[in-house]
């Protein structure tokens, strides 16, 4: 894992703001030399239950350290090879994650790192609690970009997936119960949930059902099966980094046949899992535990 | 409070879904009635912080109940007629926070309430430690707008702040201990913490200190005062929903001498501390508490 910014060679100290780790004060290499994957997720608590069911299945079963803790914004957690970090909701929330693992990873010398996030999603014709293997990461245009503003000047980064890591994760889901039903699909990136997912049902709504259920449709025609809010972020700024990335999510509703998410406690628990089970899978294929 | 969107009428049920909060299961207006104020910032911790630093004020010792636990993304508290809720990095989150506040406002039939943001923020050409009051929210192109993407269509959304808000912190600020510097100042709302902010330490880095200079020097002549991720998306949102707002932010960084954050723990905890203390002799001035 190299950052192509040569910048960082001329800091005498790199303080990992969000993530509370500095170079003065911890080992990168000694503490993050050995890992090979990189989960994120949008919840703390999700990606906290998932580090530790990582952990059970490696034998351990005693609490892990969020090694973020003093950053004060996410968590992060090791596993044998796998860190576990949470993203918040959104892209600017995510690639200050990014930056900073990045930087982590480089400074501990990594090689061969892979990326997944596993996600919670809107479905498009798909039954709730389908996963979505991600193929291609679209904004909400439906173009395959990451945008982003630098110095005032619009940069548009391309999104693509890497599409090897799809089909080893497709195949890896025959392995799965037959109630978990997943597919490939592509994936529309928004930068909020009500207004750019096209919901009616935020506090404004300057749309009509019709011109919602157009928008909806053509997306679906284009072979988009979720939204979400991170995905084109995630596969650009990995891409950019050299590192391969792949997005499985599940969906909590059909948005075809309508807005609200609302399931019992219980099921929600359940689909919420649902991601981290595949994965768990193709960690384990790849001895990262 | 009103909201615009006529859609809500025909809900039977409306599920806050990132707040755990229904229409079904909680009694709106007989809990959030008497609500005036609204304080929010990004991290958990601060906001948790902030909120008991009020209750003991009003008299409260007892730990007070995170009122959205249960949507697992946000912490939420009440004191009196003021909810505090962190929002999250970025504009995609706030934004979920914000149109998720507005329809339990509009619930519980809430009026003329006003919505204070106290966040940390790199200050330009200001020592840190200094509180900037928001006089314009503008986009990194330097525009005072919060743009979304509609069923694919660009919308620019005004972002301008409320003047006599502005004001009467600003007046109220007087107050404060001397070694407090308080100005006011126009704030530039990235949706990145590095490459947007023109920061020259991220894992990427496309541009020169040079022209780095150059774009935070022309901003700094159009009276920019500091760089954050939410005050475009607060401003116009809350503009919308016809809601009085402000921006208080501490520097904790001069961004025309350096791009790291790096303070003793101690330091770092008092100068997070600092939008609260202004923010709360506002909330007892309006008897609030």
């Amino acid at each position: 894992m190299n950052c192509e910014n040569s910048n960082l060679k001329s800091l005498d100290e790199d303080v990992l703001y969000h993530l509370g780790l500095s170079t003065k004060t911890v080992d990168f290499k000694k503490h993050f030399g050995d890992v090979k994957f990189v989960c994120t997720g949008g919840s703390a608590h999700r990606i906290k239950d998932f580090a530790h069911h990582l952990a059970k299945k490696a034998g351990i079963h005693t609490e892990l350290p969020n090694l973020a803790s003093k950053g004060g914004r996410f968590v992060l957690y090791k596993v044998g090879g796998v860190l576990c970090a949470n993203h918040g909701m959104g892209t600017p929330s995510l690639s200050i994650l990014l930056h900073e693992l990045f930087k982590l990873l480089h400074y501990a010398e990594c090689t061969d790192v892979t990326f997944i996030r596993i996600g919670t999603s809107g479905g498009l014709g798909v039954q709730p609690g389908t996963l979505v293997i991600t193929t291609e990461a679209l904004n909400t245009e439906f173009k395959p970009f990451y945008e982003l503003h630098i110095l005032g000047k619009t940069v548009n980064r391309p999104s693509y997936m890497d599409q090897t890591l799809v089909e080893e994760l497709y195949s890896l889901a025959k392995s799965l119960p037959e109630n978990m039903p997943v597919i490939k699909g592509k994936t529309v990136c928004a930068n909020d949930f009500y207004e750019e997912q096209a919901r009616l049902d935020g506090a404004f709504c300057s749309f009509t059902e019709q011109e919602k259920m157009s928008y909806l449709h053509e997306a679906h025609k284009l072979g988009v099966r979720n939204f979400e809010m991170e995905c084109t972020c995630f596969a650009a700024q990995c891409r950019m980094a050299g590192i391969r990335a792949a997005v499985v999510c599940v969906t909590l509703v059909d948005r075809l046949s309508g807005d609200q998410v609302n399931h019992t406690p219980d099921d929600y628990a359940r689909m919420q899992q649902l991601p981290g089970k595949l994965v768990t899978l193709f960690l384990q294929k790849h001895n990262a535990l």
